[in-house]
């Protein structure tokens, strides 16, 4: 019996995906299972309860399940990596019920050095979706450590981790920025100032406007309810001025956002403040990369459809 | 009778100078009585007690006393500024002890937005240390917010914020960064691997190699103790690499350090990198800047000495 059962495994959830022969997703669970977050009983109890009542079939997992605070630790493959290379380095672990859970490796860039795990999944899957990305493109995966990553010729070449939703978390509740801990409201304009303010920052960067949030508040230009959507903007906002710096992204070259629609929605806002229009962003991206990948592993059968994608 | 009571007073600590007739200090102290660390009785009763004993002599204060959250609120004072403007600018309360206190304004720069309270009192304070450095310096304040200005002609023209102490405080406590709780030691090969990294980051900036700080670890180059002066660099080097980039300091311009001279030694480390020879910090700057103010202010009788040097 053809089929998978895909893990999108990461540090805050669990998301499972049973395909079908065919590699279609029949279905779909998540649970609030992250590798931090484990239930009583830790990894097997999570991978048993989740894929109650599943057929017996084989297992791929991507993302921090993988890490070394993870079920176990997969090293990194390093750059340029395509799908048959991550196939080729997928691991094995013999879970309490007999059966094996395979492990998708995580990337590592030696320029930086910078390391992903699960978003290379995420790439594959995108590749898969629209092979049209696959002679030259950058993806841009938000999140709480937000990647952007350069992919030639099928193979991710280059990649970069940013720590924007953790810095703007981390300012938001700890930092002077949090604007005295009054409530926030949504404000586009807001944003879409901070977003001006980084472009604007032009070499020196934003770190060097962090402190204009407070500054704008001061000045009573900006409320302070307004400072949390301010600093968003600053942040993403970076993200796109540095990358367009140091040519990880270029103008001419396509675009690509992967992930949660409601945060890529605000990635796309501030594209446009930099004259830059994006699609809507790519989503179930780590689904199609498991299943890409598993049957590039030959844990599955290939559909011949996708064999042809490649 | 001629003299002053100086004080500099600021977000966590209050200092005192009593100044003789001529201008020199007499005597200096210091309490962590900070505007947010009042004792017993607020503004008046720190002040009554850390002049305890001192003749009746005009009071200036300047730093966080005079904002929003201080004793009172003084405006601020518009880019450019020199001492004269300054000095013009000064407002005054009545404390409970039926003596008035003299508040130095701060200074707005409208380019940024951003502020300072109290490093104007250093600006001027370093000014009338040297002479040389009115007609054209850039001067660098290192702490909780570093401050970089640039001097003309005897005025601020520009300066910039950057939170590099705050940042480093809570990336270090709130974040990933933090390093998995581990102790710190002092690295300063760590220390000039982040300065480097800041440099080399060119137009993309220190943003972008934030998360290099665990990639690092993880690859086994940097131990998890040495993490923190490993970011503790890649942030003043940010500072430097964001200066040069813009303009707000140059190479052919001279830079001075002001401040305490242990955080202002890792500046110099720093500079090194950048192959810039800075001079030891000037200290005791606040004081110079207050009673330059007092006399441009009428407070005090300026010295003939300090009045050619103007």
């Amino acid at each position: 019996m053809n089929g998978l059962i895909g893990l999108d495994w990461g540090t805050s959830s669990l998301r499972a995906y049973r395909f079908d022969a065919t590699g279609h997703i029949a279905e779909t669970r998540a649970r609030p299972w992250g590798i931090r977050h484990l239930p009583a009983g830790g990894f097997d109890a999570a991978l048993t309860s989740i894929t109650e009542g599943w057929p017996a079939l084989p297992r791929l997992a991507c993302g921090m399940v993988g890490s070394r605070g993870g079920w176990q630790e997969m090293p990194y493959l390093d750059l340029p990596a395509d799908a048959a290379q991550l196939g080729g380095a997928i691991g094995t672990l013999r879970a309490a019920d007999g059966q094996d859970v395979n492990l998708v490796p995580g990337l590592r860039d030696p320029h930086g050095p910078d390391v992903m795990r699960g978003e290379e999944t995420q790439l594959v899957g995108a590749l898969t979706l629209d092979a049209a990305f696959a002679a030259a493109a950058t993806f841009i995966l938000p999140g709480t450590h937000s990647k952007w990553a350069r992919v030639r010729d099928g193979a991710v070449v280059a990649f970069r981790t940013l720590m924007t939703g953790e810095l703007y978390a981390v300012l938001r509740q700890h930092s002077i920025l949090g604007a005295g801990g009054a409530e926030s409201v949504d404000s586009p304009d807001a944003f879409a100032r901070g977003v001006v303010a980084a472009r604007d920052s032009a070499a020196a960067g934003a770190f060097s406007r962090l402190f204009s949030a407070r500054a704008l508040m001061l000045d009573g230009v900006l409320e302070a309810a307004a400072v949390p959507d301010y600093l968003s903007g600053l942040l993403v906002g970076e993200e796109f001025r540095a990358a367009l710096a140091d040519g990880l992204a270029r103008r001419d070259r396509p675009l690509q956002l992967i992930g949660d629609p409601v945060l890529c929605e605000r990635y796309r806002r501030a594209a446009t403040l930099f004259d830059i229009d994006l699609a809507p962003s790519l989503e179930d991206a780590a689904a199609h990369g498991l299943w890409r990948l598993a049957a590039q592993a030959g844990l599955v059968r290939p559909v011949s459809e996708v064999t042809q994608a490649c």
